[in-house]
């Protein structure tokens, strides 16, 4: 993990369940998560990738499932994760221009892996997610190529980077400079221990609405850029808990109580997208058997899937906020940092 | 079975696959339908009863999904079974405006074998389903009450008639004579036998478009009464195949099929609804473990379920309108049968 | 309005947009709201009626839509709403077994003002939500009758009590008293004034979990009854403003910001479902002309519209909770008014 | 139109309501049709474009919906027209591996037209809809650029081509050649003339489950390559009748009894969507007012928008079934074309 500073360990944690050891999605086994990072410039960009098992994800597809908090996004995969509750590439993000790139490289990426996609077998659908950086970063210059969303593959590990890294590099949020942010819940069942991760790509909220959990109401101390919530979130979470993919669609639809607890009510103009996976239950792209077995979780016990989902995407977000310094970007536009601006509050802090 | 004609017996048959032994919904063992039939006066209508299996549903809840084709309908119950993907009590079927009724009785049967309902453990979610009969049956009389929805209840049994029976007293299709129809499929997978069984309440399509299989279209001989697609029809089925809820949606999305091979464009006026459950994955009310195993069928062989819910479903449709002789109901209003206007129509055959 | 304390004199406004004159559904114009109440032995239930105008609803539909939070929940008329995006009868609320009984009455409600349903036109799709209020409540004693929900639609007035009357009598809400509540947002566009006034049936909440605006958590002294979040939550929203059924259900389903803000994450148990209408755009049910000319948001707008949702939602219940007095109900069951607790804890106060 | 044979003029025209002059989805005044089409070696791909109308569609969006019949598909841009109801890029058809690049390419066009995306305003939508062309083009080679997709835009007109041309050039249906077909109906309401055209990039069925409308069964000779429902059917539909968006989501939800009329039961492997627009309802992306004044249609009126899509989608298939000649593809594969097979089948017609 980065040298930045962890929300949690700022005195910012959500919610009363225990967190996961790295405080990561990454506290999901196998999970890997791997950016690329582009300044230069008027460029602030880039690609993360999120890696839900080490294998080969077309073979071995896992259960799935997406919720729309709110649709003005330009996100890509979706309909197939709806139709047939899998997922089957890495998940990637970034900015909104270039999804269109980014899916040729899971595309290639994918053929690399399974050549007998699109000749012997179906094709592949390659998962895309994305906020709007125009703010910070000059979006019409569609920097992003294949190799950089191939290198956010290669540099997927367990151990990653929070704030302004990877497609976070140019994200805004509440009017500060927000990007990529993490966390993760233990939950135990039946005396194992499960985890819930949550990242984020936070880009959402209007200057002024931000409510840390403590209560208190922060603002840019200039309320410069959009005054409007034009940005987008993007909330994945993994868990080795056994569910069906209508019981991840439940869960991450929770995702939505996070977001409300920091202020935001949804804003119009934000695509706030939703991606779950288990990595506990997955289908077999050339399975014979006719039935195949596997475990859902009793749904009297979901409500502590729900609680972990609100607690760890609320922090997640945070995470993202206080690791994010302040920068400039395209055309001189600024946005501070959280952690800089409460430390100026509150000086000897 | 009833001594009415069948569909298939008339040289009705549709598609390729093989049916079952009753070629009935009670293929699939345990599943029992039951009718209370009103005719009196002015009233055509009734109500028919689907039990899933006969042990305590609301203790041991089949896994089930809902699809809407055409919702302008009245139906009860869908938005729990969409949530959680389990049927809790019985299926009724009568006319539009005796759904709370049937609503009530379902509550107090479910009360009755669960006196903790509403007290140690949460409420019932009654599944009741409708048409509107009312060019044969006065259906403002409200005629239906608790004791016959309980009498189809007590009624239910694997052999049960179709046509003008229950829940298909007063209805009409295509022109004709509508009502209760049933068919079902064998399938074999990986060597063993099961079966997808669907029973219709059939009340939709415009006189003039019915088309029969062989490509025939059949007109009733006047074309009286409602000129314009008002009708609806409920599509329920069952199997033995496991099944996700994700997986039965898609499966009796495919009831769409069967009634445009009919002729039927899904018209405004009508409520199409499908519900679909399986018996062969049943989750415990007072389940303790965290997770539950089960078996799901592997996506790959779902085509075969898709051909037999097409096929089952027109079948169906054609099975309750050869079965329902003519009526003459409210007002003087007629219907004549199908049989009876094919043997019309070639006396000698 | 009752002589109960408002939640907005104690204190508890939620947000910075004013609020309506009354402060209540009832200050979008032509909205009316009626109660029956029941209380005798272990009985605590009822009926509220929302009547959307004072005209013949089945003749002038207001356009609507549903959307649903958490479909653990057994409301009525849901499937019509979604497809066609009208309504076309006042919304009744009560306890989750009289839903049944509450459907009939709308039903014969609407035959008395349209003789033809049935006859010469279509049936009538009756709109009913529920809440299950087992805890205070003898809910298996199916105490509402069709009487009492005349009652409540004979009592409409712009004028209502909040509080433990009508449907709202025996719920309970975060471990505390609940019940009914109401609050409004004055909306200024293009220089004229609109409304969106927000009506709950509050019954929804884990004890411990309610947190105040100002960020107090605030708990029943005895943590008894149930532990687990199995209420239930209904949202109905009422708007002059022209929006299309699109744009409603984006409005509403703002009304999960609120109930995030309260605590809540949105239980498993709990079937949280909002509707919303307008009343400056009715469909007629004779209309003779092919095309019907109406006004729409501009979708820019909108975020004025989905803050006032999630204030009013927020504050709405907060108006339940604080009108809402201490009750003994059935078995001697009890849940502790929100008023008299913090009384308790500020006594000087 | 180009000179390939057109379905209605060899005998395949379906239902009663009367075709407009052209036959065509351009029939709706404004929309235009281009093509680019690649064939060269093992590839046998392109692209088509569909312009809604001839302005700047980012600025003035038509009101539109999407419909997923089955989602087993790979296309872009859903999430946010069911969201907002509007379309703001033309669509682009093509295979199914170059869908990314086909968005890169309509973000382009549409900076190029609007240089504020991204800066002073939104990012933008690009709507790419795909089949997997893979059994007579080499879809690993990714041959398609921005380039091709840039050419089909330009090349659009109200006279194209139709058959195995664009993106349909290497489709297959029902084992036949397929690919680009398009259809038409005029409709009259109040004594004025509309239209409701279709475009569909048909790539679906069965080989041997194809029924022509006289209700013959129709074979490719050999029933090699693919024995599965594994390719997909892309429908686009425009009309010059104001509807709301819900609306057209109820209207083009019906091109499904049309693939089904032609013999699909809508199989697991294929990709079966549908998207609408009418050019009667558009919205100014530099909206001031608050409100926007428009018309949609008497629902009662809908049926006959119904018949007219299920009709034509249904003409639609079997104009590109009929107007695609036999082709060789990649390794030698072979597609007959319909033509020819039904020639051979009655030499002397």
């Amino acid at each position: 993990m980065s040298a930045a500073p962890r929300a949690r360990d700022l005195g910012f944690a959500c919610g009363n369940l225990p967190a996961g050891a790295l405080n990561s999605i990454a506290d999901v086994p196998g999970v890997l998560v791997g950016h690329r990072t582009l300044i230069d410039g008027d460029i602030r960009t880039g690609v993360t990738a999120i890696v839900p098992h080490g294998g080969n994800l077309y073979r071995e597809k896992p259960i799935a499932a997406v919720h729309v908090l709110n649709g003005f996004g330009k996100s890509a995969g979706l309909v197939q994760v709806e139709e047939l509750g899998t997922l089957e590439t890495p998940i990637l993000l970034t900015n909104t221009l270039s999804v269109g790139t980014c899916c040729t490289a899971l595309v290639r990426h994918a053929i690399e892996q399974n050549p007998d996609i699109g000749r012997e077998t179906a094709t592949v659908n390659p998962v895309v997610f994305e906020c709007n950086d125009g703010y910070l970063n000059d979006i019409q210059a569609l920097a992003v190529t294949e190799a950089h969303a191939r290198a956010a593959l290669a540099n997927a590990s367990s151990q990653f980077a929070v704030g302004s890294v990877g497609a976070g590099c140019g994200m805004s949020t509440f009017g500060f400079k927000g990007g990529i942010g993490t966390s993760s819940r233990r939950l135990d069942l039946d005396g194992r221990h499960y985890h819930l991760g949550v990242l984020v790509l936070s880009n959402f909220g209007r200057s002024g609405d931000l409510r840390l959990p403590d209560g208190r109401s922060v603002s840019p101390s200039t309320l410069d850029g959009r005054s409007t919530e034009k940005g987008s979130i993007i909330i994945v979470a993994a868990t080795d808990i056994p569910l069906s993919d209508r019981q991840i669609k439940r869960v991450i639809r929770r995702s939505g109580v996070g977001l409300a607890r920091l202020g935001s009510f949804w804003g119009h103009g934000s695509g706030d997208i939703a991606l779950g996976f288990t990595t506990a239950n997955i289908l077999s792209h050339d399975e014979k058997a006719a039935l195949v077995g596997l475990h859902v979780l009793n749904e009297d016990r979901i409500d502590l899937l729900f609680e972990a989902m609100a607690d760890a995407t609320q922090e997640a977000v945070l995470d993202a906020l206080l690791a994010a310094g302040s920068m400039t970007g395209r055309s001189g536009h600024q946005r501070p940092g959280l952690f800089d601006t409460l430390k100026s509050l509150s000086p000897e802090a």
